[in-house]
């Protein structure tokens, strides 16, 4: 019977980012990703590496999908910050992913590194265009766009909670996506050009 | 020989802060709390419960400590956000009990509610008196406040450093701060009236 690798690394990365997005890296079992994805524990090791390497496979990837499903548009910034708020918003479990990250293996990958300035030259041209307000340094922009994508998941009392402990509805969760929408166009729009 | 049982509380909190805020929850090992503050495991049940509720009490601390050395000021938005700045470039063990908590127990205390609630309410009157923009509902103003004062102790990279590996050097965190409470001014400040 054929192998089918290509199929067995996916779904043992799929298990994996559901391990580590529950318990971290420390809290992650690899015995309980093998069993989750119905592969051999030798496995895991054979292609990915150590517990470690594994969360890296499995960040590379969730950024990667993320930028395909969320491009950066520096043409955009609202638009940009209004998308991560959705994608969060289905996907919980990618900002929990981030925040173990922060945590447990803050230092950027090479890859992750290279994402960050590609879009801090494209933010630096569009200051010099005229097309983004140049008050902010463009890593500043980035780390001020992200923070605020990111603020409801990663706010007190859980994710999709209010403060006050009572669960979102429609309307704040529209209320919320607005907020980042504005906040960020506010951020970053160019100033109005004298005498407009 | 008398014992000094506050004393001892104290030591065993700072020895709990400092090893929630390194390990988490679940990777904190109470033994290592008692030895680190030279008491007896069975004084941290006695006195503060498990491990959660050793957490949570730790937590507590640090907030209260936090709002007494940063109070809440509804008049001053921009320079609220540059107080925290400033504490958590001293503390950065502070960020990582704040991200552990939103990983491992994100649920707010009763005291935490009601600390959010108080936060709230003062923004909800000054919005009224016209001291801050209404654009925004309260509870969004005080998530995107902390959000931006908190964003670059918890950026890709890890703790003071840039995205691009490099540390931070003193330009780079006086253009970080001075980011934060222009960001924070923007967000908060009322709109002038019109024809000023």
């Amino acid at each position: 019977m054929a192998r089918d690798s290509h199929a067995t690394k996916a779904r043992l990365l799929d298990a994996a980012l559901t391990e580590f997005a529950t318990h971290g890296i420390a809290g992650a079992r690899v015995d309980r990703i093998a069993e989750a994805a119905d592969a051999n524990k030798r496995l895991i090791y054979v292609y990915f590496g150590n517990k470690e390497q594994l969360f890296d496979h499995v960040m590379e990837r969730a950024l990667a999908a993320g930028a395909e499903s969320v491009p950066f548009d520096v043409e955009d910034l609202p638009g940009y910050a209004g998308a991560i708020f959705d994608l969060l918003s289905g996907r919980p479990e990618l900002m929990r992913l981030v925040l173990w990250k922060q945590l447990e293996r803050p230092a950027a990958t090479p890859a992750q590194q290279e994402a960050y300035a590609a879009k801090a030259r494209a933010l630096a041209a569009a200051q010099q265009a005229g097309r983004v307000d140049p008050a902010f340094e463009p890593t500043d922009i980035l780390t001020m766009v992200l923070a605020l994508s990111q603020a409801w998941f990663a706010a007190a009392g859980g994710p999709a909670t209010e403060p006050d402990g009572s669960a979102w509805d429609a309307r704040r969760r529209s209320a919320h996506r607005a907020a980042v929408v504005e906040a960020v166009g506010r951020l970053t729009a160019p100033p109005a050009p004298p005498g407009s």
